[in-house]
């Protein structure tokens, strides 16, 4: 029985590796840390193998991450897209002696992850798309099958100003109160029909974050409510909020910062505690599960090491009884499709996911158009093969002049909101 | 680009599945619970898919297991051979009202594993094969790639009658003593080449086999060794016996039943404790972890839920620091195939693994030989599509006539022991 197609066999081999950094309009998005820069930076990973197919990956483009994918970059040529575990060999021997902790592309918020495995994400990922392209299979089928066909997102609010400093003010406007953050809802709902709310919070005092939180259920009585404040509150505050918000939240997610503080206010919240810090790479799931310290894992593929070992982690959840939902930072199409495909061959991941698409400028992409669709506040999972996205690249040249252009060169949140606000503190815990 | 290979879609689905009920030659191998019986008994899962690609699986025989292969097979034809959440799903649906216990072909050594995993096993490798063969691909490459080209079995030795009563003594003759087990040792290792030995143990009193043990490490002195009297000790024995082995085992297997004894027993030996008795499904795992009950866990795919399900076992294995090892039961070459994709594509798994490969007749077997060759100790991973071994209609038909004739339906050790000896008594703890 004929078992491979000429020219394109299963067993392709990654022959080059390109590695293209991008920069797209962001929006004043604040929090605890400061606030959201004009651009957002990412590096589109493109994987070329010898039977010449192309697989894509996303991920971030911090200097020192992008040093890291080049040298990783060099390391992989000759591995076949299905040699998973040799891919992640080669990568963690290219970041041998590497010490360095930066680069995570997370502003301060997320800095214990595995460097390897974020540096070895999108060429996981790519080499999915591969397989995908080889076989006519979608991402979700290698992944175990999709179990849903449509995954839904939730509205991601964040507090902002109406316009970065010295600009116009941009189609959201301002949200700096609770009337601000409802009218965001409203607009966001109304443009993609999520069905689950998530606040950005640590901002502002936590009671004015609670007041928002309580005008999202009055105007949202059905909607699943999350305030995330990214571990600005001490252990009290993260209590008392928890206690306040007893049955308005689904979850609360990193009131404070570190293992021992989050262990102390799950024993004394009644919602669960979700994390995408305290429990952000392999090493922190033993911890976490001896203390009881969380409940819901968020998953991000970008630094949990792909998509193969994001299901690993869901597994891992599955397991010890964790839920898990699904975490995302400023992202392109690629992200967003990978995310797709990987939530619905996740028969657990039964929250609505993370994205800040709706924040980006719906007219810059590194895809083509069409592909990813919200519909509902899901998007259906893309049924062709791979990913499912095809790289645009005069889309591409244009983001990556946008980089080269913008001098954008680390996510540094904190430092733009110093340049605005001299007399800016970071300070952890804020309350 | 074309994807696919006209009649060779790699997405095809279930279109029907046949289960052959087999019997093979056994020897009179002893263990705690009784003797083995002069057939074992296997069952051979073939599933056919629309595209005409058949898999291949196996598992155990029991009449209430068979039972339930037999529900889920009608279950999940029209299942995609890639979706194996929807498999896992079926096979769990076709198991619902089920509430019986046995049916696990342990002989009671093993009665708390999953009965959905149990089922959904062979149905999973039968599927994985398909892939292999529709990709072109092993299915070690499917499990994330072969880190190793060669898979390390252990000598597996049993004490044993040099014949079932009323027949005429085997090629391996009796061993019932230190020196009958030391020769059985050179007999094994002189055909085999193993590097590491495991006696089955909870046999005769512990002093003779700590005597064993002993007389093992003269005559083998860099040989790793392991024994397993599958749980036949008081806590008190297991930890006489382990700290009277100190140095000379490389791991203490399932020394005493249960998981507070295991875990009390953990404590005061000095060699990690192994066991495929106190953790054998995903629901033992968080208790076991959260006591430190055992360090090094006995994979086996026939009760783990297949392939995948297994190096989700060694992901979770490796987040906890927990060893893997391989549990085996008696078995015929495609369970010897997947055992050893299996064991090449998961990273952790440094132990040798066990198999009751030498105890079988070598002209029984239900594939065509010559695909699963030992050469010092260690099996060659299968490098063709699929699982890389072929059915041999002949040799299955002949095994099925022989499982008819036979009239063994379930595993019976105790009972058999008996029928010999009705003074014996099953006893845990025994000693």
């Amino acid at each position: 029985m004929p078992t491979e197609t000429p020219g394109h066999r299963s067993d392709q081999r990654i022959a080059e590796v390109t590695i293209t950094p991008v920069a797209f309009r962001d929006l004043p998005l604040l929090n605890t840390v400061g606030v959201h820069e004009p651009y957002a930076i990412r590096a589109i990973v493109e994987v070329r193998t010898d039977e010449g197919l192309t697989g894509l990956g996303e991920t971030y483009a911090d200097t020192a991450h992008l040093a890291r994918l080049r040298r990783a970059a060099e390391e992989i040529t000759g591995t076949g897209v299905w040699d998973l575990n040799e891919l992640a060999r080669r990568v963690r021997a290219s970041l041998a002696g590497d010490t360095g902790t930066g680069g995570h592309g997370m502003a301060g918020m997320v800095t214990n992850s595995s460097t390897a495995d974020a540096v070895l994400s999108p060429f996981e990922v790519a080499c999915l798309d591969v397989q995908g392209q080889a076989t006519g299979l979608p991402v979700s089928a290698l992944l175990g099958g999709a179990v849903r066909d449509r995954v839904e997102y939730s509205a991601y609010l964040f507090y902002k100003w109406a316009a970065h400093p010295g600009q116009e003010p941009d189609a959201w406007g301002a949200a700096l109160d609770p009337d601000g953050i409802v009218a965001q809802a409203r607009q966001m709902i109304g443009a993609y029909g999520f069905s689950a709310i998530k606040l950005k919070g640590g901002v502002f005092p936590p009671e004015e974050e609670i007041e928002a939180i309580r005008a999202l259920r009055r105007a949202f009585p059905d909607h699943p409510l999350r305030i995330d404040p990214n571990g600005a509150w001490t252990v009290e505050t993260s209590i008392r909020v928890g206690q306040e918000l007893d049955g308005v939240l689904e979850y609360l997610e990193d009131p404070t910062a570190g293992m021992a503080g989050m262990a102390e206010v799950a024993k004394k919240v009644p919602m669960p505690l979700a994390t995408n810090m305290c429990v952000v790479g392999f090493a922190d799931i033993e911890p976490a599960v001896k203390r009881d310290a969380v409940g819901v894992v968020l998953s991000d593929h970008h630094f949990w090491g792909g998509l193969t070992r994001s299901r690993l982690l869901a597994g891992i959840c599955e397991t010890f009884g964790l839920g898990m939902s699904m975490h995302s930072n400023s992202h392109l199409g690629i992200s967003l499709a990978a995310m797709t495909h990987l939530a619905a061959a996740s028969p657990s991941l039964t929250y609505a996911c993370d994205t800040h698409w709706p924040w980006k400028d719906p007219g810059e992409d590194v895809i083509v158009d069409g592909a990813l669709t919200f519909s509902e506040g899901a998007l259906a999972v893309p049924a062709g093969p791979g990913l499912g996205v095809t790289l645009d690249r005069d889309r591409l040249a244009r983001l990556h002049e946008q980089y080269v252009r913008c001098g954008l060169r680390d996510r540094d949140d904190t430092g733009y909101m110093r340049r605005i606000d001299p007399s800016y503190e970071l300070k952890q815990p804020r309350w």
